[in-house]
């Protein structure tokens, strides 16, 4: 059997007269799609367009719950308790299956958003709190989450699907955890480069460590991100690269997970 | 048959650190809950609590979805677009609905709330957008509108059961109409009075307007206003009058409507 | 004396993480800058950059109150009591008050900002609400409001400075009022077209109606939009046309209103 | 010359059609306020019968900068920025000092308010950031911060005046330090003790530790908590005993600080 991967980027963070990203080109690169629900992006009308959008290229609809802060973007921690961690994963979600059934597809998956997203890649009690909000949901979806990290643990726990989700365009540390983003040579602009650790991931279940040796990582999707300059470039060279490589693309909903 | 009405009321409207209305009281004396969802007032939590609370009690869960603007408490008009009211409701209702079938409950009904059920009652193109936003909720809900307006006619449009409600503790005019409140005697605060025009409204299928003539008034369920002093003797009243006079107070799940 | 006028121009839209406008490049065109005041768009950074870049470019530095809506930028009508439309006008003067003042320089003017500039202009009970909120505020600024309306009224009962708005990228109606944006030609997109009315309303004080008449048009400050395709090049435009029809372009503060 | 102090408390945090506190029997009782500015708490029509209501009682008017999380009553940490602490300190000292004003009164003081505030007690950079934004705000206010703390040093830095602040109503450890409100004792609820222990503060400038020893504690403002059950008792309690030890109660702005 092939190798197949799935492609996920964030969308649909506009916001009433703000326009956020290229959601129109990157939906025909990408296969799942990670829809902000109205706390750190996105508004009812954004999310019924970015649904619809995601629901005409056969891509994968995720809810992409985040603090509610849209000043920040979600991206400042915010010290919330596990109960409003879990009730406010379980009102963005609800919010957006409702988006997505009225599309006439299902919600697929489930990936927290920025500071959600590493807080639950380190802190237990914030990933059972997510895994709980999206268990509640009752709809049987799969949640995105770092590779290796408790978030995977939690959700699992909970008796959900998990997917685990690499980084083509991060370096990584020899211990396979990302390099923190105030370390240089973080992030990798370079769009041939990304897309070799694309197929280096995904067809070799290995990543080339920033000190050099190859590390062992199983991943499920990998991030596209949306919002970087080159974003529009780094997904085709990716895709040309998987494709070359034999690594089939498919949606989250299409995994064996 | 014997009469039946419903009896319902706004719950869950408090937010974070602020607490406003008595619903632990008023969930024993009413037998549906319009739920508020978290634009004009409720948050995740309250609404978890909320929903929760009419669960144990047997009464109808509502969604109670209002113009996004927490700091007018949804009382204030505002000019939105048809597509903006209909996603919004969509988004609410979607939310509040995740929340009901988390607590094993079903969603029952959908009640506008503040000026949004006001511009609702005569303005038809508003009215169609909140129904077009419950019916892609997707759910079999009944919507609850002012009995004789344009609510009521566009939810049966739209394939909707509706809910005709009426006002026990409010003057009507001579074409059936409510009294404004702008005007003197619009409100009614004596508990018996109030109670005594419910078991007319219900039993009887009238009402006596200001003017002093008996007008035909047909409802399905009579709203009990939780947030004015004297609310729970008010409720207390008009479930011994209505019992006293034979008409069956039963959630609106549980009428044919 | 030769004729003078003001240029100006909404600024500072932008808030977190989402971008808006063009503030760079227009600063050096206009000569007053009307900066959000963080209701229904703008942050704390976002005031505090875009008065550091007014100051800098020796632009009239005012506030743009709006109401408290930064889903619908501030352009849905919503109905505010007038002491609610007071007292958020004094709040966001205060604070816009406060960066100007850091940056060494004081706040020139106030310009209500859409939905509420248009209540504004045709409803006094909203335009005296606004002039008392400014007139508290304590500073002595200019208020900017459509000419010939009764913003402009109210803020001379008050005792305020006004200087009266005229657009030279809109159509006007035979009896001075603007042409309705639902009506066909009310926006005028062709740069030289919009720098030559500017030139007739600056220079001579009339503006040919749609209907073919010039009506007279005493303005003292000329609207130049930031948001539309072309912005840049109308500014240019205006600017080089002035210039050459011998009207000078000053600030606000400069003018003797 | 006798002992002086201030008795603040938070005041101004209803919200909409939110109410909280006891502001008009708390404010005959205290001599400073501490106002909220909208972002964590209040809105501007209570920010201005707060500050009018204040100035009719003589007590000094201070703005009571929070984290803009109203759904958190801004006592969840959240990872500002120091830019961004700057700036929305300055935003919200701006906008309730304009009140003030135009209540024919000064803004006094600043104080932060819960996260912030204890973020401000321990992280220098956050200390530095409030004292920048208050600098920057041009009024000769006095900063509140907890007695010992690095806000005291940071305000000291920027050439402020500070108050230092005690709390009669908590248990201090043997190092002078507040005790944890996860331990067990950390709150006193008893007046007369509370009281007490203001009496023993203020005069004697020492408070008993809850390991029994006499630990030294220079303040020159103690806080009266108004959400407490008993607040108004604890209130009365301090002011009369206060006053038999003969330690006068005066503003903040009429301390020599």
């Amino acid at each position: 059997m092939g190798k197949k991967i799935d492609l996920n980027c964030d969308m649909g963070e506009s916001f009433g007269a703000y326009h956020i990203g290229n959601d129109e080109a990157l939906m025909g690169l990408v296969t799942s799609a990670n829809i902000a629900c109205g706390a750190h992006a996105g508004d009812p009308l954004v999310m019924d367009r970015t649904v619809r959008l995601a629901a005409r290229h056969g891509v994968s609809i995720g809810a992409h719950p985040g603090f509610p802060d849209l000043a920040g973007f979600g991206r400042r921690a915010m010290q919330l308790t596990p109960e409003e961690v879990e009730n406010t994963v379980l009102y963005q979600v609800g919010a957006l299956a409702a988006f997505a059934r009225s599309a006439g597809s299902g919600l697929a998956h489930v990936k927290p958003h920025g500071a959600l997203y590493n807080m639950a890649a380190r802190d237990i009690d914030v990933a059972r709190a997510i895994a709980r909000g999206v268990a509640r949901a009752g709809v049987d979806v799969i949640v995105v989450g770092l590779a290796g990290s408790v978030m995977i643990e939690a959700a699992r726990e909970a008796g959900l699907r998990v997917a685990r989700e690499g980084f083509a365009d991060r370096a990584y540390e020899a211990d396979g955890s990302l390099r923190s983003r105030k370390l240089e040579g973080a992030v990798i602009h370079d769009p041939e480069t990304a897309a070799e650790r694309a197929v280096q991931i995904a067809r070799d279940g290995v990543v080339t460590a920033c000190t050099g040796e190859e590390v062992p990582l199983q991943v499920d999707t990998l991030c596209v991100h949306g919002d970087t300059p080159g974003a529009i470039e780094i997904a085709k060279a990716i895709r040309r690269r998987l494709a070359e490589a034999g690594v089939e693309v498919v949606p989250l909903r299409c995994l064996a997970l």
